[in-house]
């Protein structure tokens, strides 16, 4: 069995490097803050009998032998960085409940059949260095290291002089061995499970996404003086496009979502009809047949819009993640972990990416969620209880063992 | 007849002072720029035999005799402070036509039977300090001084320091002499002249303006995880309401406009469920009646959106201006001068708030407009004919002559 105290202090000691008023850690990826805590999990776990192997993107691999070296390695693993306003769970819990796994077997002197690999992914939230799950991305062969070294962040330094800036730039290459397996433990970041009182979730796959960014140019004119007659009114026409989104998401189905997350008008002065706007639109389903559906019925809507109101429209498609099933025999693990420890839970899809989205195309893979306060994540207010920490990890634990059992 | 190439040389003269980027102007009110165009103004209409009176408030009044000195001086004014990315005509125009009668008065040795007094009222634009028409608001009685020299900028400088700094905090106080008619030359700040292709609106007067300030608030979440039957959307709840005030207009005739210009969404980020909205609302009818009943049908409108979304909203008043008539008699002179001169014309109120708004509440007032390339105001872009500038400043001259021998 996990050790609660031990994992929530080790949440704690860690959330000490970029921590930030409000209770929650601002520890953007390849800062001086991500090199502490990179520092600390090394030490931590070299202190435990790991090796420790870092690649040419920072990715960091603790592997601790098992019985036979010719198994593939179980891989657990999350991202140790966070979001600038970020909390002390989204990413790290995954990390931690490894390093308390570790632990939990170098005290009990227990050896796993296949090798144990407890990997801290570089820029998962992708908030410095765009985009999103950049170097787990990279291990699956989604993007080219070279792609990844060429980011820059908004002060124009380059991910690779980051990397090198604070000594993560290893020398393996990315994706140079295969995992056997990969469970990554994550707070929820959505409403459900608290909803439903609900003690885990049996993650089954990752939904898929399509991200767009829109403009939209009409007449800029004085409020007063400007009959509407004569307005091309570019604010008129993003509101209906804010309805259009979220009725798309009710016209397919309880399991869609449709969000206009972002939304700039120009000149955004109070007696000045707007004459331009940049909105993003967001567009999920765990289905991606339906996912199409719901992309098609976006475009057909915006072109009446368009015509409507006589303004001009530019769509740019920036995102497009395919639906991720995870693996049935690692699902089943976990469920089978729940209900050994007599935990409540139910199978979800995440509505969020995740590094094990991408991990699912190289390795079998599956998730574990917890419940999270209110659903709130990237936000010092993000909130997840010591029992629910521990209820994670132990459900992680079980299926670990199930799944290096089989 | 006024000479055509003089105003225009003097338009663009006048266009260094705090010339910027695209050909417009810079000027905030009380800036050294500000400063520089009021010594231009002075030094010129001195130049030219008026005497220059400035009053608590920085309003100047220069002063032409006429033959009778017991008679009340008929006015010619506006401003000659500019928006951020103000054009060269938005209230300049209407200062230098009166430069350009006095020096028409000049060269002729015209002497009227009134005094003539050419006026330039100090922070119209309301930029720099809110609210907009501030001082002729001060001599007409709206706002005490003490409100005025206590406004401050954003960088928390009062406007009565600004004012001396600019060494134009005069010793008369504002309001103190009367005004036997008051005539203001403006750029039409809309597009119905040019669509009609009219060269002379005949101004009967301005209609009413409210505007509200309203913050909606409900939940931020996750894009992806949040089911939709668990969102508490604020933008989706704002987009409603621009919809709302959009059709609200429609509903109360052709001459209703209504309109949200600024709105920002916060946290503003492309995978965040709005969780804020702040957003403004204009709505101006030339009847005080029917704004009010567009008033009550917005309010009402807000009650359902609230309901239907479950948000919170919290909406202030921050600007109620009843409609203005103009002096029938003075509206009458602008016609016939019109006529006299030979110019298309026809009657509008004005969709704009300008300072002869306020002046109509203490002296018999009219404006005269002229069209502006696309309606475009508030912007570098703002664009007016030599030859239309003129024919404004023609009919003014017309208009005066008219009322002064009545
Ligand atoms: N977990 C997470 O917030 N990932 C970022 C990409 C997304 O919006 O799904
Ligand atoms: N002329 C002008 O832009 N005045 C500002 C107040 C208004 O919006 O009417």
């Amino acid at each position: 069995t996990i050790d609660a105290g031990r994992l929530w202090d080790s949440l704690h000691e860690t959330a000490a490097f970029g921590a930030c008023e409000g209770g929650g850690i601002n520890r953007l990826t390849l800062t001086d803050d991500d090199k502490r805590v990179r520092d600390w999990f090394r030490r931590t776990v070299e202190a435990l009998g790991c090796t420790v192997t870092i690649d040419e993107v920072g990715n960091m691999f603790a592997r601790r032998p098992g019985r036979r070296d010719d198994l593939l390695p179980i891989a657990i693993g999350s991202h140790l960085d966070t979001q600038p306003t970020g909390g002390k769970f989204d990413g790290i819990l995954g990390v931690l409940a490894g390093v308390e796994i570790l632990r939990t077997f170098h005290d009990t002197g227990y050896v796993t059949n296949a090798p144990i690999e407890i990997i801290n992914w570089t820029n998962e939230e992708g908030t410095r260095f765009a985009p999103a799950m950049l170097c787990s991305g990279v291990f699956a062969g989604v993007f080219d290291p070279e792609f990844a070294w060429s980011r820059t962040d908004r002060d124009g330094i380059r991910f690779d002089a980051a990397l090198e800036g604070i000594g993560y730039k290893g020398s393996a290459k990315a994706g140079d061995h295969r995992l056997g397996a990969v469970f990554e433990l994550h707070i929820e970041q959505g409403p459900i499970l608290e909803a439903e009182e609900v003690q885990i979730g049996v993650v089954t796959g990752v939904q898929g996404a399509r991200w767009y960014d829109l403009r939209l140019n009409g007449n800029t004119g004085h409020t007063g003086a400007t009959p509407m007659r004569l307005r091309r009114n570019a604010l008129v026409g993003a509101s209906q496009v804010v309805l259009a989104v979220d009725g798309i998401a009710g016209e397919f189905g309880p399991d869609a979502v449709a969000s206009v997350g972002r939304l700039d008008v120009s000149p955004n002065s109070r007696n000045v009809v707007p004459g331009e706007v940049f909105l993003t639109v967001d567009l999920r389903h765990p289905d991606d047949g339906v996912l199409e559906a719901m992309a098609r019925a976006f475009e057909g809507r915006l072109a009446g819009i368009r015509e409507r109101y006589g303004l001009e429209m530019d769509l740019t498609p920036i995102w497009k993640n395919p639906a991720v099933r995870f693996a049935s025999e690692l699902v089943d693990c976990v469920q089978a972990g729940a209900d050994q420890a007599g935990f409540s839970h139910r199978r979800m899809v995440s509505g969020a990416g995740h590094d094990a989205a991408y991990l699912a195309r190289v390795a079998p893979t599956t998730m574990i969620f917890v419940p999270c306060l209110g659903g709130i994540s990237h936000n010092v207010a993000e909130s997840t209880t010591r029992e629910e920490c521990a209820a994670g990890a132990q459900v992680l634990l079980n299926a670990v063992i199930a799944h290096d059992n089989t």
